[in-house]
């Protein structure tokens, strides 16, 4: 005896409303593509390191280690390569562009790991840490820029994650900014 | 035809007998009513915001954003409201203050999430940050005001969480307390 | 005719050679042997503490407090006994005893939860915070003790983690190292 239209099927048809919905769908999910037409190349990624890994993967989740900047810099950045005290060394808008490179560094080993970025399905967790003097202040202004580039490459649903934006009294060689993050990603 | 006793029922069995043991059941287990009790009404939540959430899950697991105070303060905490660094600006007990609103600003986004808070299984993880001048040392005791009420909200049993108390040496506009955390919840 | 050297015959195979390859087989995962060998006694672990717990198991993943330096230091730390800041008070090198002893308590405590380390099947998460001067940047060279430590312990392949190393302007109790570390394990 046929099975009544399940709340399964309903769910399949509820699905594939979404699939033709526009923008969103999962058709357009390619956050390498979206990292091309961005203008970001991302440097070739690496795991392993001598004495701790860039990234494990535990179940569906992929802890990655507190990343410094790398790849391509913008033109704006100008000598700056991501060293030195916020707001004493460095203003909030260079590090702003710190930031960002430390996503940029962070998504390249990410994608070392994965394979492909499309893998992943939440951006789950980033952990900010701003070098600050002790009286700086805008730490979620300078973490803003990190968080708007993960939700421009991965989309507003996947990309938005929780944050903690925090002053560091200092960092490994003097880092304007060390950024920690977790990923879900697609189970293997 | 009767169903045969099946491991299912037991395990029903097994409730029961869990439901009237007695003041750990779960009958008993009602954190928002233990909040009432305590005269603590969470503010209005919000898991959205313009460039993260405050509360993000993956599996069982809900990650929360580090979060500043808010709600009703109590009377003794006069015109302070959880900004300043310990304890050149702030002594430890408006630190404790601060740290219990930030769990209850928590609580709030959380259950906005969640619907109800008797949802959450464990408390899993506490990170409390604590603006700090480089002398001060007992970020211990401002956090234990934070774990204190985790438990008395959570139960002992699924309160208990693990811990870091540290010392930042800025926080974003100047908060004197901000906490992230982990909690488990059950499946949807 | 018999056949066929499948692709999982051939796994077999691949995993005997390991077996027999020498100290990274799995039949050699013995991290307290290993810590036996090492000279290395854990002291007396404990799961609970009066506001929090020093490890939190859900899922297959353990999370371990923020913890201090305990068991027997090695004698080249004297009277050090992980206290102060680096390096207006301590150096690098007894930094990096305190990181090391801090990797022991930790592993102590988290016996006491899993009853043997072997249930360990991959160090996850290492946060490591370097009480600093503001201007030390060498927090990584600290943490490498600990990372190299759990190596050792666990073995390459499943003691590697991710990492981060970062300096904090205060701890509780004048800490010189506290560390914070996420675990996977068998399941129960």
């Amino acid at each position: 005896m046929p099975r009544p239209t399940s709340a399964l099927a309903l769910g399949g048809a509820f699905v594939t409303t979404l699939l033709l919905a526009g923008p969103t769908t999962a058709q357009d999910y390619d956050p390498e593509a979206r990292l091309a037409e961005m203008g970001i190349t991302l440097p070739e990624g690496r795991v392993e390191g001598r004495m701790f890994n860039q990234a494990v993967q535990t179940g569906n989740l992929v802890f990655t280690s507190g990343h410094a900047p790398c790849g391509e810099w913008p033109e704006e950045a100008g000598e700056f390569r991501g060293r030195g005290k916020v707001p004493s060394e460095v203003s909030t808008e260079m590090a702003q562009l710190a930031a960002r490179q430390v996503v940029v560094c962070t998504l390249a080993n990410l994608k070392a790991h994965l394979g492909d970025l499309s893998r992943v399905t939440r951006v789950v967790r980033v952990f900010g840490m701003v070098n600050s003097d002790a009286d700086f202040t805008g730490q979620s202004g300078v973490m803003n820029a990190a968080s708007q580039l993960l939700m421009d490459v991965f989309g507003e649903e996947r990309g938005r994650h929780v944050r903690s934006a925090v002053g560091m009294v200092s960092l490994p060689v003097g880092l304007t900014v060390e950024i920690e993050m977790v990923f879900e990603v697609e189970n293997n």
